[in-house]
């Protein structure tokens, strides 16, 4: 049995611990041989592959990123600007892979699957996402650090701005979901969470900055990166058109920060924590977690239990059609009990 | 509406998360009054309470331990050779209280109710336990906490085998649950896990460290207190009789390190995690699930739904009624996915 | 014995350690009353004290920021547009102040002189800097913390950079001197570090991450946000011109980015880190230096060695006059030893 | 040019930082080849070494314990019975070794001084202790770590303190030298530091336990391992004789854990913190120091400044005879400014 793996799309804590367990798990269990990929699709072109002995994989399960390198941008069905489907599914052949293991979001598993069938080769995946976002599972790998590398942010901002009495807003990442903001900002205190799925009225989250300032108190808002004010989108031009101070690069927070001024007394500073959120070593909720990951997808292989995602369902593992995750985001609902959680114990959410 | 609120039992953190959200949710959903009471039943005998406010409980969200306090061995029923529950129960009639939030372990809980019924005064329960061995709910805040220091302290012990080429063993907390030594065990790389469920065999663990041995390789030894011989206690006189230097304080790890010794090549050295795997400031995992347990508390208060502990079960909040978490401890079972992957990871149990 | 203190300018982890330390040596050495002045110099123009009590510091030596609070723009001598300084003089008269503690920076200092010797009332001085460029004093409490935290988020954005390949540019503060990136950049194992006192070649940066690449290795860059390149001054015109995609918000690493891309092969990225260097619990390095320098205030006024802020030099407690320090900034001299061991462990310094 | 280079004695974080830093300077500064001893002098009785290249040691910065491998007893002089030293000799001059550079404690330097006289090679030492108690340097590589370590553990102890109202006693390294119990101490808050060079009087620390819980507050003891009482050895006889419950494994922190409890009314509970202390990634600060030093040590090297070790002295690198080291301790003075210190902040030394 000779099984490929791969990472795809951008990097995550966790993912070694990912390869790792899937390693141990298929040579201790069936002998199997097993095949980094480089660079996620990049090494199926370019033919760079190598392979994973148990002494490989022995000492990364800390390690943060992935040893197997990854790209967002190759494809098998386009990489500057051609198809190499034809000649990765050979490569595969003459590697003589059985299956394939993709561990990455929701775009590396759809061409994960798409190349399989292309290649006949079966596909097992394995949920990444900083996120949190991604359809069939509860929770991914690498959320948890994320996490609490942004409440430690908020920490330390949080003593800033209460020793200057300021508003400082925190910018996360979120782009389509607002997880990370939103179980950050529950465990670093924020006073205000904003959220991608939430539209936002400035005016109210100025309300709670006055408010709190009147009581000498100064105002911490934790903000995801896709957090737009209800009812508008958050352009470029607006943006300029609203500031006296124009702002080009940036994003959200430099544009609420620029709202915001005008409206409350004090203070207001902005920080945008970027790529720090996404390295690091992964927390011990987070090793353990991939480390299940990878050993139910050793499981999905032996049983030939292909064209499937593990998955976390009801605090179990689990697994689920890869063609039920496919362009799909796990976005907060607007019942979701954290949200009303927050709202109970006087975080604003900034609609109201 | 007069709620009081009590800790009792051993640290924990997470203590404060709940305190705090309790109090902000019954304040903001029904404008309660919130009695803290101090240094858990022993506040009730000697009269000491005092009113939580909003600000009170504003910044305490990442303080470790409990800031009412909190007491291992008074109950109103015993306390210093006297039964106390009669004046007990006069005190809370005469502070008014409509409900009593009492956060702890079992024991806690289970005085609890029998307090309530003798008083009068229905109760809600938060089960607490740095453990994770409540019957009834699949994770208790503090556990996330235990488990990263345990982590933390096996990478800086693994630092030190390595470097010598030694065989260190590591003694966690789990005096009848190996909870904490298996996660831990599992995010700290340990090549052997050894918990109260499962007896070990001395001669199977020294296999492991002269196999490592011979490759040059360190052995990790993650053992829970409670673990014990296969088919054997641990006591005393069998530990002195085992081993050429009599050993009389100290649990399992120095007892298995007298009983290893002999067996292996490398110097075998042992650590006890002791106190700081209580203290310290929860994880952010364990204050998003403190505070919505705390959340969730003030729920079933203003429902008016007694006689239950919250919980999580099946991966979401729910609540279990307090008889059916009482006198029982949450093992880990034999066929546990975890053990499954550790065996499959290449983990020595101790067993085989 | 009636002393004040007060902190000024931004704030930084190790100012409430320099309270306790202050007030806790004061009061069990000479019996002294504290009075605590809010919000730097705003708390004398505002008359806003509050006395401090042995409780009163006893739980603060870890906590990050200043319980006393901070201001960065009010002084006696100006604020909203007026001068404040008799009726500042009258109101510590009424309080009845021997001497004024001032912990802050140059400026904060500089301010206190003069305003003492308005007021006729005697300073004693302790410097505060996150960038570690009082002169007068090795080290400033703080640096310790910032460079912790910097040397966190490059290690964090290393796995990234690692995973993808990427040339990774992770702005620090420094606006004049370049302690933060040195030492941090040191630690980090940055391969780049640029310092606002040497100009850098952006062709000479361009050629270390060509190098790297064609050995599959990627860049980390830590540039201090106030260096500039070589001859240049980098402003905000020269960068639009220089860049195809114009650069208004966002300092060097951003113009960095810009001017950095289109020379490597690899994906050029930019982090600022902003306020998260100032917060956050100090450091126990910093704990100790804040207490020493807090204790070493004490005996400055007990012995009326007035006019003179404490220091380390030569690796000891001393202290040096207020005098002195006014008005400079300690730079990173070109044949520093840690520039000469930096370059010769491989690190590119930008300029050659 | 040829260098071997060696590490002995316990490990430390920061060897590998060492190990760096002297070998990318050697390769940079004179295009030596640089040999590295496997287990300290185990590889030169064993004949096992490896060279070391620029590659090999790029990515050891932040990497905790030693590379090489160390080893505590072997000597060249004396392993197993028998004398190596002439064999050793022999293969120093096979691997045409122009000269060692022994990083370790005042042991492996005597060691490798004798053993270079005896073979005709030079020896540069570069000094490593935990404990901070090499003569003839203020500061040694792995202290800055092993405080911060100790540091964490006491605010964890603290809460369960707090939580529960007790006395907790916390052991630390420090077999002749208190710096490490002293430093932490301060930094952790403890209430009472005990050293080795300060003999304590139970009957001093009881009266702060007792004052301080009628103010309903919990006592933080750190305690050196070394500490003893004044006028008296710590035997185990006299401790079996002293205390009901007879202790024979466990040191100072479990006898006076029995002396306390029969003097105060709170429970006393100590934590042997053990092994974790000298394990991990080293700090910054002592990344830095450990760079700078392994820098150093090649500039010697390259000067041929021979049979010196490198050193902190008044704040600034430098060098000192290895005949001026061997055979000492650097103990806390008696009237050594933080002692001074700790007193006037109100922390009890346990001599009054």
């Amino acid at each position: 049995m000779r099984i490929g793996i791969l990472t795809g799309g951008g990097d995550c804590p966790g993912l070694n611990a990912v390869i790792r367990a899937v390693t141990k798990s298929l040579i201790q269990r069936c002998g199997a041989e097993v095949i980094g990929i480089e660079d996620g699709y990049l090494g199926l072109i370019e033919r760079r592959v190598r392979p994973l002995s148990w002494d490989d994989v022995s000492s990364i399960l800390a390690v943060g990123g992935t040893i197997l390198g990854t790209s967002n941008k190759a494809t098998p069905f386009s990489w500057q600007g051609r198809d190499h489907s034809g000649a990765c599914a050979e490569y595969v052949r003459d590697l003589q892979l059985e299956a394939l293991v993709a561990i990455g979001g929701d775009g590396t598993m759809t061409i994960a699957q798409r190349f399989g069938e292309h290649a006949g080769v079966p596909v097992v995946g394995v949920p990444k996402t900083i996120d949190n976002d991604i359809e069939g599972t509860e929770r991914s790998f690498g959320f948890d650090t994320a996490v609490a590398t942004v409440t430690d942010a908020l920490e330390r901002v949080q003593t800033t701005g209460q020793s200057h009495g300021r508003v400082m807003i925190v910018e996360t990442m979120g782009r389509y979901a607002g997880w990370i903001a939103l179980e950050a900002g529950l465990a670093g205190a924020a006073d205000v969470i904003l959220l991608p799925e939430i539209g936002y009225d400035v005016q109210q989250i100025a309300k709670v900055c006055r408010s709190r300032a009147a009581r000498r108190r100064s105002t911490l808002i934790c903000v995801a990166e896709g957090a737009k004010p209800a009812g508008g989108e958050l352009t470029v031009e607006s943006t300029i058109a609203d500031s006296p101070d124009p702002i080009r690069l940036g994003g959200v927070a430099h544009v609420l920060r620029a709202q915001l001024q005008p409206l409350v007394n004090a203070e207001v500073r902005a920080t945008v924590l970027g790529h720090v959120q996404r390295g690091g070593s992964p927390t011990p909720f987070d090793r353990v977690l991939a480390t299940q990951y990878g050993n139910a997808a050793a499981h999905l292989l032996q049983n030939r239990d292909y064209h499937r995602m593990v998955a976390l369902q009801r605090g179990e593992l689990s697994s689920v059609s890869l063609n039920e995750v496919a362009n799909k985001n796990r976005l907060v609902p607007p019942d979701h009990p954290l949200l009303v959680c927050a709202r109970e114990i006087g975080v604003c959410l900034g609609d109201d």
